[in-house]
C-alpha cells in the first residue's frame, strides 16, 4: 500500500476501505508518512468528504492508536457526556451529580479550558484541596462508591488524534464534519464508557456556526458511536448567547450550585435535565426521555443531586463548605459594569468574542502554558430577547488585571447588538439526535 | 499575510491575488513556508482550480524565483518550441533546423529524457564529439553565426518550479492544469525567448490523457505565455502512437535525418511543418501559418534545412559523418522482432507502454542517474489502422542487455492491440491553439 495512492484515490472522490484508512493513521502516527502527505490528504478529506463507513474507521483507528480503557472494574453502565464546547457552558456540573444521584455511574476525563472556552478541570479548581491527578484505582474506586469521579485525562488517548488535530491547525484543514467527528469520538471511545451522550453547540460561541451543520456534526458522531457499539445520542442545543449567565472558572461553579439547588437560568436547567435524561434512558435507568427528565427534575427537587455535588467535591479531596456556602469563593479585585448605550432589544451577541472577553479579564488560556485567574470573569446581565433601557447593565466583568479592563468592556459592549424591534426567545434544545440500538 | 489564510481562501475557492501568490511561492522557495502547508495548499489548488489571473501571477512568481536569462545579445526574434513530452518525438532536431534555415534563431535549452519519454540532449549525443555543456557567451555566438544552438540547462532556471514539483510528484498533486501550465510556463519565460511554441500531446503515451484535457491545457499555457509578454501558440498533437516509427536515441536521429530529407513518416512530417511554421509566424519570418507551411517544405526539399543541421552538429563538436551516413551510427546487438499473433486492423497501442519498453531496452532512464544506451530502441512497423497478417512484424527490439528482452517482446506484443475491425487513420495535428497578440 501506498500513501500516494490513498491521497490520489480521495482526491477523486473514491471511498476507501479500512485497511486504508488504518494504514494512513497508523503510519502517519508512526511518523512513516510524513507530514506534507498527510496534509494533501486532509485537505482532500476536507474537500471530498468521507462516507459514513470511512468515518468510522477513521475513528476506531484513532481510538486505537494509543490506551484503550477499560472501565469494566466499575459496575453498571457507565455514562459519559461531552460538549463541543462553548463559552459558560458549566452543565457537566450539574449533570453530572443528577445522574449519579439517580444511581448511573459517571466515569468522567476532562481537559482544561483552551482559547474562548473553558474546561471543567479548571472550574472543579475553584473548590481548594480539589485533587483532579487520580490513579486509574482510585477512579474506579471512586465511581464504584459514589458514582461520580472526574479525573484529569492521564492516559495516552488517541495520540494519533493528537498528532493529526496539530497539523489540522496549521494547514486549514479544521472544518470538515468527518475529521472533527472523528477527533471527538476517538477520544471517548477510547475513553471506554457504555453510554455517550453529546452536547452539540450551534451559533455565534461554538464551532458550529449553524443548526445545520451541527446537526449534521451531531448525527455524524451518533452514527460513529452507536457504529462502534456504544449507545450514542446527541443533543444541539443553542450558543448563540453564553449558557447561563455566568462565565469562568468559580463564578461557573457558583451557578452550577444555583441550578443544583433548582435556581438556574432557564436554559441552563433545560440542557441539564435534557442531557440528563439522555444518560438515564443510555444507561437504562429510565424507559423514555419523558420519565427520565422528571426523575431529573426531582433528584433536584429532593437535594439528592446538590448532596452528591457535595460528596463528589469532599471525595476529591475539596472543601464543600465553599459549595454550602458560595460567597467564600473570593471575587476578583476589580469590577466593570457594562451599560447599554441605548434602549431596546437584545437581539442578537457575538459570543465567541465574548469568551475572548473572559479570557482577556483572565479567566482563560491564551496557550497552553497561561496561567488562569479562577475568580475573573462575567455575569451577564442580559438574554437574548431581554428590553433594556439606555444605561441598564449589560454584563458585570470581573478581574485582577487592570491592564485589559478597558478593551475589555468596549469588546463586551460591542457583542451585545441592541435593536429596535422586539426579538422572539429561542428554546435553548434544538433538536434530539436518536441513535440506533447501540 | 499568513499562509494559513491563503490555504483557508483557496479551500473556500476564493480568487488570491498577485501578492498572496508571490508570498506563497517566495516563502515556499526560501524556506519560511513549510512542506505540509504548501501540499495542503497544493491540493486545495487541484481541487477548486486557479483563475488565468492566478495561474498568470503564479508563473510569473516561478519564473522569477531564479536565473531569467536575457537573451538579447542574439539578433532577431528568438523562438523556443517545447513538447510536453511523448514516445518517439523527436521534432525539435527537425524543426530547429528548418527555422534556422529560414533566418529564425533558435536558442534552445533542453533536457535529458527521465522516465518514458526521451530528451533532446540524449538524442544529440549520439554524435561523437557533440557537446552541450556551451557557455552562455558562446551560446548566444553560434546562434548569431549560425541561428541554432542547443545546450544543456546550466542557469537557475525557475527553482521555485522544482522544489514544488518535488513535493507535488509524492502528494498527488500533478494533475491540475494551472499547476502543470505554470511548472512549464515558468521555465519557458526564464528560458527568455521572444517567440514559444507549445506541442501539447493528447493521448496514452502522453500526460494528458484526452483532447479535451490537453485543448485546455494549451490553452491555459498560450494563454500565460502571451500574458507575460510573449508571442505563444500551440498545437496539439496525438500521441496515442508513437511519432514516426522510431523510438531510442540514435534511431530517433536516423529519422529525424531521413525527415530532413523529406523522407519521415507522415504524422512526423506534418508535426514538424506545423510547429515550424507556427514559429516562423510568431517571428515574423511568414505572414500566415499557410505561407509558412510552405516555406518549412521548401527548406527541407532543397536541402537547406539538412545542411544547417549538419553545421550545427559540427558547430558544437560533432562529426557531421554520421548525419550524412547514418550506417555509421551504431546498432544495438540483439534485434528481436515482434509479431502479430492475429491477422487484424492494429486499432490501439498502449504508448506509455511502449515507452517502458523502450526503458526496458537500455534506451531510457529509470532515476535521474541511471546510464543510457545510446543505440537501444525500437522501430515500430505498424501504424493505428494498418492492416496486419498473423506473423506480421509489429516492432523490431534493439538492445545490448539480454535481460530484459523477453519481458521487452511480450509487453510490446501486448501494447499493440488488434482487432478483425477496420479503423480509421487519425490526423496527427488534432487542434491549433492561436494566441492574442503577445
Amino acid at each position: 500500500m501506498r500513501m500516494y495512492d490513498c491521497i490520489l484515490a480521495k482526491k477523486a472522490g473514491r471511498e476507501l476501505n479500512r485497511e486504508e484508512i488504518e494504514y494512513i493513521v497508523d503510519g502517519f502516527t508512526d511518523g512513516s508518512i510524513t507530514d506534507y502527505q498527510m496534509s494533501a490528504f486532509l485537505m482532500a478529506v476536507c474537500l471530498k468528504g468521507m462516507t459514513g463507513e470511512e468515518t468510522l474507521a477513521l475513528t476506531m483507528a484513532m481510538a486505537k492508536s494509543g490506551d484503550m480503557l477499560d472501565l469494566s472494574p466499575i459496575v453498571g453502565k457507565k455514562a459519559d457526556k461531552h460538549s463541543t464546547g462553548g463559552v459558560g457552558d458549566k452543565t457537566t456540573l450539574i449533570v453530572g451529580p443528577i445522574v449519579a444521584a439517580l444511581g448511573v455511574p459517571v466515569a468522567k476525563m476532562s481537559g482544561r479550558g483552551l482559547g474562548h472556552t473553558g474546561g471543567t478541570i479548571d472550574k472543579l479548581e475553584s473548590f481548594p484541596g480539589f485533587v483532579t491527578e487520580l490513579s486509574e484505582q482510585d477512579f474506579f474506586m471512586q465511581v464504584n462508591r459514589i458514582k461520580l469521579a472526574v479525573m484529569s485525562q492521564t492516559a495516552n488517548l488517541a495520540p494519533a488524534d493528537k498528532k493529526i488535530y496539530a497539523l489540522r491547525d496549521v494547514t486549514a484543514t479544521v472544518d470538515s464534519i468527518p475529521l472533527i467527528a472523528s477527533s471527538i469520538m476517538s477520544k471517548k471511545l477510547a475513553a471506554g464508557a457504555d453510554v455517550i451522550v453529546l452536547d452539540v453547540k450551534a451559533g455565534s460561541g461554538a464551532f458550529m456556526k449553524t443548526e445545520e451543520d451541527a446537526i449534521l456534526l451531531a448525527k455524524t458522531m451518533v452514527e460513529i458511536g452507536n457504529g462502534a457499539g456504544r449507545k450514542t445520542c446527541a443533543v444541539v442545543t443553542d450558543m448563540s448567547q453564553p449558557l447561563g449567565y455566568n462565565v469562568g472558572n468559580s463564578l461557573e461553579v457558583e451557578e452550577a450550585i444555583a441550578a443544583l439547588h433548582g435556581a438556574g437560568a432557564q436554559d441552563l436547567m433545560d440542557a441539564s435535565f435534557t442531557l440528563a435524561a439522555q444518560m438515564l434512558v443510555g444507561a437504562g435507568r429510565a424507559g423514555d426521555l419523558k420519565e427520565a427528565y422528571g426523575l431529573a427534575q426531582q433528584a433536584v427537587a429532593d437535594g439528592s443531586a446538590f448532596e452528591k455535588f457535595c460528596e463528589f467535591i469532599r471525595a476529591q479531596g475539596g472543601d464543600d463548605g465553599y459549595a454550602k456556602g458560595t460567597k467564600k469563593f473570593p471575587r476578583a479585585g476589580i469590577e466593570t459594569k457594562v451599560r447599554a448605550e441605548r434602549a431596546g432589544y437584545v437581539c442578537r451577541m457575538q459570543t465567541e468574542e465574548i469568551g475572548m472577553v473572559s479570557l482577556l479579564l483572565g479567566a482563560g488560556r491564551q496557550t497552553k502554558e497561561s496561567k488562569i485567574d479562577l475568580s475573573a470573569g462575567i455575569i451577564m446581565r442580559v438574554k437574548i430577547g431581554d428590553y433594556v433601557e439606555e444605561g441598564d447593565v449589560l454584563a458585570t466583568l470581573y478581574t485582577n488585571d487592570p491592564s485589559g479592563v478597558e478593551e475589555a468592556g468596549r469588546r463586551m459592549l460591542a457583542a451585545v447588538e441592541i435593536s429596535g424591534e422586539t426579538v422572539e426567545k429561542m428554546s435553548h434544545v434544538l433538536a434530539v439526535i436518536h441513535g440506533g440500538e447501540g
